[in-house]
């Protein structure tokens, strides 16, 4: 577990008491390349910290196409955050694409935690924060970018996914389609 | 000032002590139609809280086209939050689009307040939540939704907003052509 208090302390330092508390509201889970961390109509009961391995998250339309909201790599968090925070059935896939460990937390752990440790609310702040940031870049990209420089961003921003991740996947995520890219970026 | 205290304590209630303190870290501002918050190449050194009136955020393409990340209405904070957050010049316009009044804090009045007061910390951070929320379900529309899905949405979660911008800019923040949606809606 030494590796979330890491993680947290990256914002927030914590006592050792402070630390035995807040690790009390996260649960380790194995995940195997392949496996559903969830599924489309799941109870979104869960928020998850990325600990190793790599995971889509996507939305399934009506013909069965991905949309790839978000991959997440080490120490990045993770959920369907409308199903979330309103503790409702999911409407996106979280797919498991490299063996993975991951925490997980309730979103009453969430609160509970924030409420009890103003440390942890900020720390739960700055992760919005980042989170919001590249998101609204995202929207950015994705309205106005070309194929070729949302792919270049996403190589910068990214450098570790796009060694890990099949294009395929990159190219969905960019929502550019595979020849577009392939003929960009040949091999 | 009032209205600032309002719009808190629909998250977190201060005593009158508190907004004393809280109402120092603001500026009101008054804006009229067509004229700039901010532009590109400005320090991105202040966020708004729109109290009326409403706004466009955008992008300005190479070609000079409008790429349009937010509308803001009363109650909407907004900054381009990539530049704010670094203290960067701004890469996004903000224009407004009838007359408003906006207050605005600084970085360092937001992580102040933030550190000083823990209800302030959860304001924000539900506020980041809630942002964040819409944003990951903009991104699900852009990249899955037809331009009529997305244009329902858009009405079913803003109906305000629907009734006072013009369609060619509802448009724009579709990412869908005048014509299309002229095409689906005509009138």
């Amino acid at each position: 577990m030494d590796r979330l208090r890491n993680h947290i302390e990256e914002i927030a330092e914590l006592t050792d008491q402070e630390y035995e508390n807040v690790k009390t509201f996260f649960t380790l889970r194995r995940v195997k390349r392949n496996q559903y961390l969830q599924q489309e109509g799941d109870l979104a009961k869960y928020e998850f910290l990325v600990l190793s391995g790599i995971f889509r998250m996507f939305y399934l339309d009506e013909e069965g196409k991905e949309h790839i909201i978000q991959f997440a790599g080490q120490n990045w968090w993770m959920a369907d955050y409308q199903a979330y925070f309103n503790q409702k059935p999911a409407t996106l896939h979280i797919l498991c694409m490299a063996d993975a460990e991951v925490l997980y937390t309730t979103l009453e752990g969430r609160e509970t935690l924030s409420a009890n440790f103003h440390k942890m609310e900020h720390f739960f702040r700055v992760k919005l924060t980042n989170g919001y940031v590249a998101q609204q870049r995202r929207i950015v990209s994705l309205l106005s970018g070309s194929p070729q420089q949302r792919y270049e961003e996403f190589g910068q921003l990214y450098p570790h996914l796009m060694q890990k991740i099949p294009k395929k996947y990159i190219a969905e995520y960019l929502g550019v389609s595979r020849e577009t890219l392939s003929r960009l970026y040949s091999g």
